[in-house]
């Protein structure tokens, strides 16, 4: 189960700017790739040491690292120092309990980011990813689940198909961003078709497994949200304009995945609202049973309470009891009994119980 | 029953502008219709192939290419070339799940919109409507579902009724966007109705389906709201004049029909505080029925339960037993017997359970 | 009861500015007014055709027309056609299901405004009133329910009492809204009493019919709500100074009914939090009742079934009971049976159940 | 208990600017009390006829004219005429309905405040205050409660302790609203008190009662936050500087007045909170103890039935019932009975019902 | 437990600016540290006089005046003198109450922060942290509860580790909040872990003090959001660079400690989110146990009540009841009773309530 808060009190009382890995090492081994193009060449390298990145600097094409796995501390360090990021960016890389959020430090971009994955488990798994946006340059971190929504993007640069080589280093961005946003999608599919066979199960048999499952859908419907609404300003503030980094033609692009995000929030809002539906379904379900059951053992009670107490009557042993003595008492009794029964079963129709 | 969500993750990993058509194929075959007027006259054409449209581009009279059904990408990408839509804008009539906006090229406003339907089924249908508005033309795509509220707006422009024929493709606009809205109170008013219907059974003899329908009609009103907020703010942004495609004499119809769009998003949110109050009634109807019931068990109980009891002490076997050799003993217990259940029902009476 | 909303779906179709009544037609015959008058004199005529209104036109003195019934379209499209009013006002007019607002068209601010009535049913009936302001002329459209809150203002007029004769049309218009928002308040006192008395009874007795109370209240209130939450931005609208047909010493005047629609917005909101606390108490009403009951059912249950229990076993006809022979065991029973009940009487007492 | 609204529809139909006094009579005389002073000297007087105020209009000094009790209609009349009020602040004055607003009339500031008292009641009592500030006076309006917050600035300004007098009328206006506001959290302590006291009480043995507490408190708090809430906007709006009449150190301390109703607001919504948190509590807590009930009853009922079932079977007159004849039946039949009822009890303790 | 309010009543009636101390004496004797450094030295001293950190006011250096205990109202006065702090900048120093705030004097800022600690208790324990900022020094109070979360950044001083000793008196005032808000982290993050452990034991085994701890760590959550809601306007607006008095390099590390700001709120936002969500669960859990419970009474009373009444059939006297003679009477009844319980365990099971 996603936990609520990642152990991030390890860093109170450090100055600011210490690097702390923060978050689970969700990988063993540190993986850098190195992809530079331009419109005519593509040249793709995976290195184990990070200095090998730093020749690409200064080249006009367009580079784009990906740092996967960051425990690693040292390596950052060097990155940030050869590329002059505020040691504040470092510390918030490696701290995996960011909220999307945007920093612009003119000479780049800095954006956080959160990745949803829907692996084996049913529950959902969040990534963060940071991306440094330069003027020719995409840094990305992840910290390394398996599973990657990038191969997709690789896949273009490599064979040039689509916009892609053609364009800068914000195009690359926003095809990062478009990549995580449009995962989203599958995540939130994946999330309303168990919605929707929740609905099913409430309406055909609820048991106590459904609360369960609509209290689990309840809670990750919150992560999501932490996760997603915060982007809505990031990419609306990435796409206004206010950065030269982000070229006017990758802003129609932005504001494509703007709309995407808006999409993704309101599909989240609606699933919310389903699942608090739900909850009051379940609960009045629960209630119409309980009368269901009462209704049941009333049914039972007043019908056969008084038909004891009859046969309790002439099971006493008083010596004086003329009825006892009547030829036809037994028989009477049973006539009067049964008598009592039918009057008791019409009166529970009339009152519509039966 | 409505999707909560359509197969949009399809399209994950795809370049942007890829076109895919999102969402059920809801016609076979495809029906292109142009109307080409002015003031003097007017032609009506149905096309099968998309071509035969392009020769009414640079026609300075007003032109509406009606397109119905958009699982033939080929043709919107021709339409797309021809005219020299972007990319996305090809992309988003295809994509079915696209929430209400209107995007500003300049030369073309493109508009996104929902059309709702009362079919057979007491279901609302949804389907999408891409309006674009150029200088001389107005193309709108329909996902193809029978039934169009456009019919009345043709017959306007053969008939020259009203003031169609006089105006530009911005009043056809108007005119396409109002046939819409004007049609959501058609589908608001039948929710009103069954809404109606449900407090009235609700006040008369609710029972375990009025629940269900309660939590359908809800569920619904989710959709609609989600079909009709955001086209508050698209009919608003249409209004206020940022575009010059949109001529002032428009802007008043405009404002009148954004006057509709929120006096539908009102009545919606009528309907839904009446359906939550639907529910509380619901709740504790069912929660009175239960204390009657309950109620009566206890009645039942409480009168036979001792007299049970006095008729089991008196059916003992013990030798000396003084009480079973008396002469009236047998008619003084049931004295005492009528006695115990009379004073029993009145203080039922007094405690205001019967 | 109040219809959700009303047939409004008959115009869908039709182009704008078709004049189409929608609303019951409330009155059999419509009633035209006029009043003209300045400083020194005043002239008060009831006509039967509206042509006799056109006179009064290009008269300097401040002219009133009140229209009472709107099912004669031709009245309406004639004064329409001689004061210049555009297609949209005249449709608008006769369309009773406007939400309040205020439109400017430069020569002339068009306002809608619902008139609030207790008639002899408890039930708030809504009147729609069309005001349009002209330079020296008001107009105004009733449906025509009887009771008017007018008179006093046609009274202050023909006396010259207070200001209004030395005032021009702007202060006429103010005065009606005035009467309006004023008899706001005499509705929401009678709905007020109603949930105050509702309270007491909630408090003493609370019956089946309580709930349907608290649910019509809520009803109610949601319309009352829906009829005052625009004017608030009508009358701030009106009394900003857009318009040069409001003059500045009339704006204070607004400002004052600003006022008092804040505070009638502020009764209601009240209202529905008292509402909603009465839900709550109701239901935990009913719960505690039904604790009451059940307790009731267990106090006889648990003191009687063992009681029974144990007759029951001396009831037995074994042959080997030595209990049955011996000299007291009646009467030791009974005491055992006694002091078992007095046991159970304690602890019930302990537990607070008594 | 607070009435829901007062009887202000008595004012429909009358002009505006009628002095009516709405609101009920709560002294029997009015008490007009002048002090003017400053830096140097300080006079104090008391008049009966509200005429000996207006030489003060006119003298450099500042002075404070308060006067106690709003049923004398004529008074409020002269002192407007005398020192030029507009005719809707005299009816404001009178209406003690208004919510707390500020009005500036450019030569004075009209400003409306709620006074809270807790006298031996434990319900609050709220009082109108009118203060209007000129450029040099202050005329504060009471409805004349006993008990005032004013005893304090008094005593300052006889005494010079402070810098009262040493400042102008804008000062004494922010002292006035201080001791108002400073009041306020004598009232919230005590409610506060009363909060904590119904927790406690919740905690340990909720009744009836504690029901009905709750539903005061909170209709209390409905309407504190209607006397209080409007407050914040009417300060931050005098501190913001845009009237003349306030000068700048004035500012720092009505900021100081206006973090004092923040804090109360916050107060007022942290008990609201507190109170929504208390109706769960108690509401679950009736569904604990129902439970503990009819647990108990199951556990006594489960326990005999079954018991008293055997007992009737060996209480049966068949002629060949073997068991009645053998000579331990009657003790076998003891052995398995307490072997069921052992059972039982272990396996209710089993599923933790005992 | 936490009170609601502090005793502020205390105050009513006095003059703005008189210094009272409201809330507890948390320490008996009052520690003033005062740290003076530059780039290159450093001295710390201790003194118990205030009067003995005046010789710092005039030094180039920053220095860094910490006030422990607040009950000593002469030493604030004097320091105020000297600094020439606003009357009320020393009055909310004392007031304890305060909600968190920042005010711009020009010369000074004044800033209001609540410290969180977790003693002993699981009860988070808030103290008031005043900073006042000037060019080159800031002085902070704090009111003396053991524990200090300022220990790391005297080390820090001390030992010239990290940028502090290289920046003025902004950056030791940033450090400061951000330790302040560092803390929070480790208090949110214990809140987490009870709120986890108490979601494991809810879906467990959920008691009675299940909901009482659900109840406490709301009530903790509204009193934590009290203290952290108005930091994100106080920091966001010391980030803005209105004041002259911070440099723009510390505005970088602000927005920093503002993201976390952020990201506490949304931590208490999900944690309120699950709190609710965890008492709905509460809810329908117990009456699940009901259903539970009364479905075995139910069970256990409809198969024993019919069979209790026949066997009392067969115990009546009556002399003629000819079943009683037959042979094999007991034994087919036997069997009739068997096949009775049968039936009804397959019926129970058949409604799935076995």
């Amino acid at each position: 189960m996603t936990k609520l808060m990642k152990k991030r009190s390890r860093k109170s009382g450090l100055p600011p700017g210490t690097l702390v890995h923060i978050g689970e090492k969700k990988t063993e081994e540190i993986k850098i790739t190195v992809m530079d193009y331009d419109e005519t060449s593509c040249r793709e390298e995976q290195f184990t040491s990070i200095e090998a990145c730093f020749v690409f600097k200064d080249k006009p094409s367009v580079t784009w690292i990906n740092v996967e796995g960051l425990h690693n501390i040292e390596n950052i360090q060097k990155l940030g120092d050869c590329y002059g990021f505020h040691p504040l960016v470092l510390e918030d890389i490696l701290n995996t309990d960011q909220r999307p959020k945007i920093e612009d430090f003119d000479a780049y971009l800095y954006i956080v980011l959160k990745m949803l994955h829907n692996g084996k488990s049913p529950q959902t798994v969040t990534e963060q990813i940071s991306l440094i946006l330069g003027p020719n340059y995409v840094i990305s971190f992840q910290e390394g689940i398996e599973g990657d929504v990038f191969n997709s993007i690789r896949e273009r640069i490599r064979t040039g198909k689509g916009r892609i080589r053609t364009q800068g280093a914000d195009y690359l961005a926003y095809s990062l961003i478009d990549a995580i946003v449009d995962n989203y999608f599958v995540v939130i599919e994946k999330m309303g078709e168990r919605i929707e066979d929740l609905e099913d199960e409430l309406i055909k048999s609820p048991v106590a497994e459904t609360l369960q499952e609509i209290h689990d859908l309840k809670r990750e419907m919150i992560f999501l949200r932490k996760a997603v609404w915060p982007l809505r300003e990031v990419i609306s503030s990435l796409g206004r304009g206010e950065s030269p980094l982000i070229k006017d033609p990758t802003r129609i692009y932005l504001r494509d995945v703007y709309d995407h995000t808006i999409q993704v929030i309101d599909a989240i809002e609606t699933s919310r609202d389903m699942l608090s539906g739900m909850l009051d379904i379940y609960l009045s379900s629960m209630s119409h049973k309980m009368n269901e059951v009462v209704k049941f053992l009333t049914i039972i009670g007043t019908i056969f309470i008084p038909l004891t107490f009859l046969a309790g009557v002439y099971g006493m042993n008083f010596e004086h009891m003329p009825e006892l003595k009547w030829r036809w008492g037994y028989f009477v009794l049973w006539a009067v009994m049964s008598g009592m029964a039918v009057f008791m079963l019409l009166y529970f129709k009339k009152k519509k119980w039966l």
